[in-house]
């Protein structure tokens, strides 16, 4: 989501969207509309809004890049699964949609939650004896974004604070930073798979601390928990008493070799809200369609949480209906085949890139298990040329017209990730150009070089 | 809106929603995550969430109401026009999403603002003259509560206040409230057709003043304002210098002796974010479609408030594509029909029941010019069985199972307020029993009694 703005070769139908600069007018007089006075304009826009910060824009938005006129552009960076064309959704899935316009029964006011029975079809979708769920622990929401934003203003006050992964989806902060909520990161190991670093995670609870985000599997790592590390996990928000925010968008969506663990099905205390819905895996993300899954088998969120999402989703109404009428057939009628056949082609584009990639010098690929990227780690010391990898990426596209995400963008300087959903051929071309340009930049040790001089 | 949630006779589809009310389980300790010592779960809901705040919810909730079972229940308190069936959306509006789902090309995400063919086609269908729109003009959000969601919320800050129509909308204050931006309400005036009790309105300004939100046509009054009284409106905006947030959400939807003006047709100088979607007049509330319309001609908001409501945006990433690919369509190709079928509906229910109130013994209803609704005034000395709004209105259903909203939900008490979108015959059904009702419980005033005996 982060980065379908990223539109360097911006198609037609897209608005630019440019942080434009603030016009600073030098105006800090009072509206002055105080009687007595003569009131003057002066509308400035609220702070919050100035909070509102996407980092993802902030960093692309300052990248001068003019793409090769010469190569025709490939863009590794939107996490959107739709724009290549080869990824369409299932049959099944839009004539739902076809079925609920036709009955004309769906078009009214849903409740703001979402209609019972398809709060009854989520439920019964994810229910499971070691975390049941019933339609009272479902809220509908408009997309998996909406369901972090209700999460997260339902547990945290300004002034507290909420621990999130490094590297990590942007939205979180995003989010956290326009409620006034602080962001403490913990630290993700590359080398370990990205598993967390378990002991910095605890080392940043405080007394102020509203919930532990974690997301599995991950944007932008690609990476999946296995059972022990999630238990391990567990084990922290227990013993810090620290609920969990799980953004579970790409849950299910893992490579054959994996299996996914939905976290609450692993504990039986640690109270925690679920976020997931259709973007992904039905790869509908714009129909914004997404939902938490309350799991509170100790009554600790008790019905103070639950009313309080309540009251929350009141504000703008949850997703549109056309998609809550579809849902229930949508997630009874989808065929498993779809998903793995989806779950095959990003499979074999992930050994693909992480071959092509892993050949590079000055490259290391960290290999993926699910969602739909790869993080790649630039040996900064290689390419002394660029200072960061920010201005790797930025040369990558007017040299190469090729366009990945720097991982400045989830707070990683030296990385960048690629995103597999592209057809095949887009992929190997895209590598093989990331290849000649690393080829033209890469600088050996002298050692190294020493090493190719005496062959 | 407002009023969708309440559900005296739930259907089965719908959540009960019930305002449970908080546990207060007295624990006020510290969560206690401090070092050393021992965290224990203590997890609260946010202020905000406590904050936000429904007042139609809190009034009705506490409506201890059992219909009369010996009557079928008749509401006339939803403001969904799809409930009763009678108005069903048009065939083009239906087709126009069938389109975008059987093309496959609407999956993706668009912009948070929304694509820009469709933002387009938005300024194309409300651009004129006296108020030009262009695509950067307009902002997609989910439903016109999001649209006046990011309105507020990128023009007030917590502490700022806003000038709110009594009787008017609920979400207004809700948001608000939960926002932390304080509420002014200025007074309409029922004997002069709702209009704004503009002396009201302008001694309420003050230099922490940071918008006025006018609702036109309005809900829950049905009133429509000339164009006379709109520049009266603008001039204390203008004076003032006080931005309006307009809610048009029923704009157009006007009958047929009566003229809807746009308040940004009229003004030249005063900055104006008019709020509205496809809910209310193209019959399909559930489908979340709303927009802002950005009216800077003197460059007042500027880039300042533009770029406020596109980071606002990236939040949660506005409306459902499936919606905003049939947008240009359903903007298009509605035929001309449709609209006047809805509003002779309108019309003719609106005489029906006013014809039929007006004609109740201590009933005053305000004869509406377009909308969906009417307020009638009850003459509280003639029931003096009857406390309040809420009390008669709780009797209404306990004896004839009739549910009309009480105004006190709009924070005018002694009114209340019927939705006219019901076939006929429910109108007709229902307006005889409130006369039952009435008749039942009236009380001439001394005099009146006196006159009938000499009679
Ligand atoms: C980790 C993660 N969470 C949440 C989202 C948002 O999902 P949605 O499009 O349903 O709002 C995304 C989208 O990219 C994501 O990558
Ligand atoms: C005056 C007014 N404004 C806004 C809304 C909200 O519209 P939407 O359903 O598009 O969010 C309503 C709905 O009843 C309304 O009556």
């Amino acid at each position: 989501m982060d980065s379908y703005l990223i539109q360097v070769n911006g198609r037609g139908d897209h608005a630019p969207m440019r942080d434009v600069h603030l016009k600073s007018t030098g105006n800090t007089i009072s509206p002055g509309k105080a009687k007595g006075r003569k009131p003057r304009w002066a509308v400035r826009a609220s702070e919050m809004s100035k909070k509102t910060f996407n980092p993802v824009r902030a960093i692309v938005d300052t990248m001068k890049v003019e793409p090769n006129p010469k190569k025709s552009m490939i863009s590794l960076s939107l996490g959107d699964p739709t724009v290549f064309g080869n990824l369409p959704t299932n049959d099944e899935v839009t004539r739902a949609v076809k079925e609920v316009l036709d009955s004309g029964r769906w078009n009214g006011y849903a409740p703001s939650v979402g209609y019972q029975s398809c709060r009854e079809a989520v439920a019964a979708y994810y229910n499971c004896p070691e975390a049941p769920l019933k339609a009272q622990d479902v809220i509908l929401t408009s997309g998996c974004s909406q369901a972090i934003e209700l999460a997260l203003a339902v547990l945290a006050n300004p002034g507290q604070n909420i621990l999130v992964p490094r590297p990590g989806f942007s939205l979180y902060k995003t989010l956290a930073l326009s409620m006034g909520i602080e962001v403490k990161l913990y630290n993700l190991l590359p080398e370990k798979a990205w598993e967390i670093d378990l002991e910095h995670l605890e080392s940043l609870v405080d007394e102020k601390t509203a919930c532990l985000i974690m997301n599995n599997p991950s944007n932008p790592c690609g990476s999946v928990f296995s059972k022990s590390h999630l238990q391990e996990i567990l084990a922290v928000a227990s013993r810090q008493c620290v609920p969990i925010l799980a953004d579970e968008i790409y849950g299910d969506m893992v490579f054959a070799d994996c299996k996914f663990e939905p976290i609450a099905t692993l504990s039986t205390n640690v109270p925690i809200l679920s976020c997931g819905g259709l973007a992904k895996r039905w790869l509908v993300p714009g129909w914004r369609m997404g939902w938490i899954l309350i799991h509170d088998r100790r009554d600790i969120f008790g019905n103070e949480i639950r009313d309080g999402l309540v009251r929350l989703s009141q504000r703008i109404l949850g997703p549109c209906t056309l998609v809550q009428g579809a849902l229930e057939r949508i997630l009874r009628r989808t065929p498993p085949e779809f998903y793995h056949n989806t779950l095959s082609i990003l499979k074999s584009n992930a050994d693909l890139c992480y071959a092509a990639l892993s050949a590079i010098p000055g490259l290391q690929p960290v290999r993926p298990s699910g969602a739909m990227y790869l993080m790649v780690e630039i040996e900064m010391e290689h390419f002394p040329e660029f200072e960061n990898d920010v201005e790797f990426t930025e040369r990558l596209i007017s040299e190469q017209s090729v366009f990945c995400l720097p991982a400045s963008c989830f707070e990683y300087p030296n990385f960048f990730r690629v995103v597999i959903t592209m057809p095949e051929e887009m992929i190997l071309e895209a590598c093989s150009r990331i290849q000649e340009f690393c080829e033209m930049h890469y600088q050996g040790a002298e050692g190294a070089q020493d090493l190719e001089c005496d062959k």
